[in-house]
């Protein structure tokens, strides 16, 4: 409603046809399987080499197939971890894909909340604790951290993992909270109604 | 669908027709309203002197006839100031009510994420730094806090309202936390989309 | 001496003739058994059915019979809770009222300035960690602190009370902060002093 | 009461007829003024060579005839910023200072719990502001912070004194906490009451 | 001297013959530039993929070649905020850069204790206050801070530059603070003593 | 390089023939030593009675034969904890104290950025624990940190050392602070190069 009006970043948000090929590739690939286009493609293609280096990096780590994270984990991680950043657009876009993947609902605002409250396992919220001293206290983690995951079957990968998912959307988060990028319309309904 | 299984609060949870009358009569009012009971009736029923005065200081803010601010303004406060706090029921139940009577499908997230960032007023955004800062710096507020308030229309009686529902929230969100206060899955979904 | 000047409140003080009844009566009736009117009644008497439902929650509180807390245990919540939110008011009033039931001239500083060091019992140390953490991160309060209470006795009545009682004291606490609410001479001395 | 059963320290305090002859005749002289030995004498002289540095960078602060802060004035910085490290000694002992160079028996307790709200001069909050900044956050001091004590008349060597003051306390306020320094039971009372 | 001794990460250090080629050309392109291997590259290479994203973007931020940000400006942010983040091996990798770059010896220690002290113009101190801000409250930054660089000739995109370094610098902390990445010993002297 | 424009400090250096002559045969000794005048000697000159104390405070501490501490131990907890307080002076010249006595160029910068990843042993991994504590949270130390110490063989007097050097540099570092006393380019190499 008022949306339309709201602007997508401070920045501006360059013309699909003035852009680098491979870049508008990516664009109309994700419009084609989404059904719109997230906003954080057209406000990153600002700049076109920092754009293919934050996807590359972002689909090094969400899109990888090995290791023990599921992708809810690996969203729950940048829910929560993007909520302690005070990210709007993080907090809305992937608390979507966490909704999705988690086939729940409920489970996104209860993350970006109060990560000690969700319908989540033992395991997970472990996972969590991890995430949130990374992303708030690096400085501090040690043995003690690296064991408390251990004890849930996480190994020294998974910990690389939710390592550099905290650290790569910390990355995104302050690019989004400077820039003001707005989450798109779509995202706040999705993975909340079940399909028919 | 798990939230089947999951209590609504770490302490009993009184039968209906074991309560006092006005207590049982009160949550009949709402489930007749509302379609459903909201769980912070349940969880407080296990106190009745505290839940007759918790629900009469509530009356008393949120459905006062005078004063500048609108039903959305304040609930709006609730959702900011309890994101803060970390209050899980209190975010998902009254972002639910923001949305209804602000017809804004979007602005609970926006306010509860980063309130800095949503589509509202500047008086609103005035509005919710004072409320942050009687929540989270109280003993801070001063002379220059009225003044910021007073430049956007708001008289000393708005002042009393901000600061009261902000500390009475804030009541409200220590004992949901410490409880662990579920809010029910129908607050989740509520206001989001587009009565038919 | 210059406290004459002083004014009880940042918002005006309602004339005694011109309450409703029931609040006259309060006011008149505290006034009889304390030989003074503590200025929290005069402060809120602004607000008739605030005014109301605070002290019904408080009386709730405060004066109930049921539960392992003594008196002294309450207002020594109230007093260690009240300094860590900076509330003047609260922290002069209820301190008098902690030397008067702890019949010990010093543990209202003590616990005032650092609730480490006080001559309390462990169980009262315990339940003021609990107190705090319910202050100042209820969000993060969890098993283990209901568990570290249990160890010294206290039931889950007990945690509502302590939890009802931090929480009620938080909303005192912001609002006397915002209004600047002074707290009465005589308060400063009371239980210091060997009634002879 | 309690108070006779409980050690002045953590450490062993020397007996008087043990100490070298200048400290014995320091603690002596002080008794003599005060009619008692406040504890601090009798911890620190646990260390003799600390003991005498301690004093001396003591009276060269504290009764330095120079400069435009009061007596009541210093012991206001001391109290205050002794409240915001938790340190039971220093606010119960320069408290009892205060009230008695102030001639105020309300000014203790108000500076200590909020340095806000006391009935002092714009002059002394400004002053305590600079304080309490030197105390918490000294590494952020510059230029603004000087100016805003200078258009109250503060010059720089007053704003070495209210620097100094607060940094020495700051290291007495330190070794109290960690040694458990007990405030003698004579200072709590001590300009509460008029004299007679 | 103990440094041989000590691991270079928390994980393992892959092998350089076992590397893939691009990665093993990076590697030895940087040892013939600097003379050793910089740990980062080591330790990063134990995931290619990330590897390759990582450096893609550092090269498109550090070694752009537009906007006002000098390379000494771009060195002083990184170790201004990785100081903050307290991260080893930026702070003493990238000041032992800023020291070459700009030419003094004395600037990255000034930079990294405490960034209001150091010799640097009062633009780099406005530039070192946003992206501080950037780096530890990110969801506060907002048009007053946009501002504050304009005064100084910062444009759009110089902000933007400042705040990507900031953030991705601030994902390169979390990794080394995580996995315990050392700095090689070599950095540590780098730029401190005249080339003769 | 630009050094030699900077002032030493904020206030009036004396001049040394004006100095009183004990403070200026102090200061002729530690120029004949140390083949320069440190600046903290020429800083606090400006007022010799806190001088003279402030000497002798800092020689009863670190000067001192007594105890388990070394003087690579001393120098390693005034380097930590100037760190967290921001003081350029103290790192910057305690650090190169601390290079020296522990015959290692890289660790005092290890210290300084964080304390959690220096080679050094675990026994100084407590002790910098400890000191950290007492810096920044005194009011909190207890029976459960005296404890950690006595593990790794420090004694009651050791912690004592341990707090009171704290102190006492907490102290110093807050007045370098604020007068911006600027430490002497020599301290920035020393003890980085081998001798030859």
């Amino acid at each position: 409603m008022t949306a339309k009006l709201q602007p997508v970043s401070r920045f501006p948000i360059p013309d699909l046809v003035a852009l680098p090929d491979d870049i508008r590739e990516v664009i109309l690939a994700v419009q084609e399987k989404a059904g719109f286009v997230p906003n954080v493609f057209l406000a990153l293609a600002h700049r076109p080499a920092e754009f293919r280096a934050f996807f590359a990096y972002h689909d090094a780590l969400m899109l990888k197939e090995t290791g023990s994270l599921s992708k809810a984990d690996r969203e729950m991680i940048v829910t929560a971890t993007s909520a302690k950043n005070g990210c709007l657009y993080c907090v809305v876009a992937h608390g979507a894909l966490l909704r999705i993947y988690a086939k729940n609902p409920l489970v996104a605002d209860q993350v970006a909340v109060n990560h000690l409250k969700p319908d989540i396992t033992p395991r997970q919220k472990a996972m969590l604790d991890f995430a949130i001293k990374v992303c708030l206290h690096s400085d501090e983690v040690g043995d003690a951290d690296y064991s408390a995951l251990r004890k849930y079957g996480f190994d020294n990968e998974d910990i690389w993992d939710i390592t550099a998912i905290t650290a790569f959307f910390g990355l995104s988060n302050r690019m989004a909270n400077v820039i003001s990028m707005r989450p798109n319309d779509e995202f706040f309904l999705m993975g909340r109604v079940p399909r028919t």
